[in-house]
């Protein structure tokens, strides 16, 4: 099943794409996509339900993120081994967690900011896993339980913020724009092996990151177990997972975003995004 | 004006604190302290409010968070220069940013629990400033319009996961139960001085902190301005300031949490906390 929230930015409703690839309005079925919807049972409901009895969308109207009233946007560190090497970084022992300001989520094709002065703006593709239930201290073998399902996403990252300024990785990961999300939650069904998809991210139609989930460091549901150890996962929190190679600062020389630029960026069953970028005015 | 959220959590109704220290429910004014109704426009409608019309509450509720509706919940790290030298760490040339999980927000009474395994949970009182307008790369001669008020925060920290463990000190501030906010939100006008407060944190009665907002070195207008540069700041969002020195990594040698203590910590005008410390079951 592929859920989704359509519509102007903070008024989205709920959808699901139906078999057609056509958008089927759910706001007469749940309030939204958050909360015990994304639960096991909450989904088994919706599975239940006969997409072709939903009214249908028409025209195509603009994609909010996939999930709405999240706590937790966690992203992890280095978390491909050929991205750590490209980093000149070394693999870490552990995950390296971070937080992502819930301000920065976004649609999947929504424009893409560069802040004001920044020179270095970054790409990153990644796989988000979308938290279905609270969890806490979640065994890693009962940790896919906790998983309603999965999202591309765009790890938007200003590199001099992040490394440069002092402090932690968050000051450079979270302007606006920098999380966009979507264009759908892929129900864990779906995707019956988050560990081997293939994934890309292209600037300009050149393909800069061309890798796979197979060369993560640290699997879905080690990380769902991890993250759940320091803090706890609430429906509609995003785990997203790291990046594979080929960010513009592993460039040699190093390539960043300039204003006017198309990212084009998707995974393997997940979908796709598009992104213009602009400049941040205010 | 005082401000506050008082019911089961969850649950909270919004209320004011009345100049004989009585609580008075606003429930049938505000849906809640959160948004539009922290702005300036929203917090002169209430400052126009003659308390004594207002239903009186009986009894002595528990207090939540006085703010709902954040985005983020930012922590500025090493802002005393007292504390900075106690750490061992020099003074930053920049504010260091952190953010907590919004699942560690809680009332200012509520319990702190330590994580299952840890050993060195740490308190921090702190100076929050509790934002009232969205902030956007905001001047700092322009900064304070958009705070709405100050409040006590405990940054309850895991010093192992947050040194110890790899990554951003993210891992050791986002457990459960870790931001005690409140006990209420104390109008700007109210605290004519943020940056002279004396402040105190005790445990069991014996007191480890013992200092003032006066040794800040990167005081409130600043950091609101700061931040609002990398991460845009809506109502209710938090900038919890830093922690004098009298942590308990800084004590020789160093004193951690343990299972049935009180922690009792305050500032000057914005009010007390207490804790009771349980060890984490689930």
């Amino acid at each position: 099943m592929k859920l989704l929230r359509y519509g102007p930015p903070g008024q989205e409703k709920p959808g699901l794409l139906d078999a057609d690839g056509q958008i089927r309005d759910l706001s007469g079925t749940v309030p939204d996509i958050a909360g015990a919807v994304l639960s096991p049972d909450g989904l088994a409901r919706l599975a239940a339900l006969d997409a072709a009895s939903l009214p249908l969308v028409g025209g195509s109207p603009r994609l909010g993120p996939p999930v709405s009233g999240m706590k937790n946007f966690v992203c992890i560190g280095l978390n491909y081994a050929d991205h750590a090497a490209e980093t000149g970084a070394s693999i870490p022992k552990e995950p390296i967690i971070f937080l992502k300001s819930l301000g920065a989520l976004q649609g999947p094709n929504d424009q893409v900011e560069l802040p004001k002065a920044s020179t270095k703006t970054d790409w990153e593709v990644e796989l988000a896993i979308i938290i279905g239930q609270k969890a806490k201290y979640v065994p890693e073998n009962k940790a896919m339980e906790y998983v309603a399902g999965y999202a591309v996403c765009n790890d938007v990252s200003e590199r001099e913020f992040q490394i440069e300024r002092g402090g932690t990785w968050d000051k450079g990961k979270g302007h606006d724009t920098f999380g966009p999300l979507g264009p759908w939650l892929v129900t864990r069904d779906e995707v019956p092996d988050p560990q081997n998809l293939s994934m890309f991210c292209e600037v300009d139609g050149q393909r800069y990151q061309d890798g796979s989930t197979r060369t993560m460091i640290f699997g879905v549901a080690k990380l769902v177990s991890y993250v759940s150890h320091f803090m706890t996962l609430h429906p509609g929190d995003v785990i997203t997972t790291g990046t594979p190679p080929g960010v513009g600062m592993g460039q040699k020389p190093p390539v960043f975003l300039k204003e006017g630029q198309t990212i084009r960026l998707g995974i393997e069953g997940l979908g796709e995004q598009q992104q213009v970028t602009v400049r941040a005015e205010f």
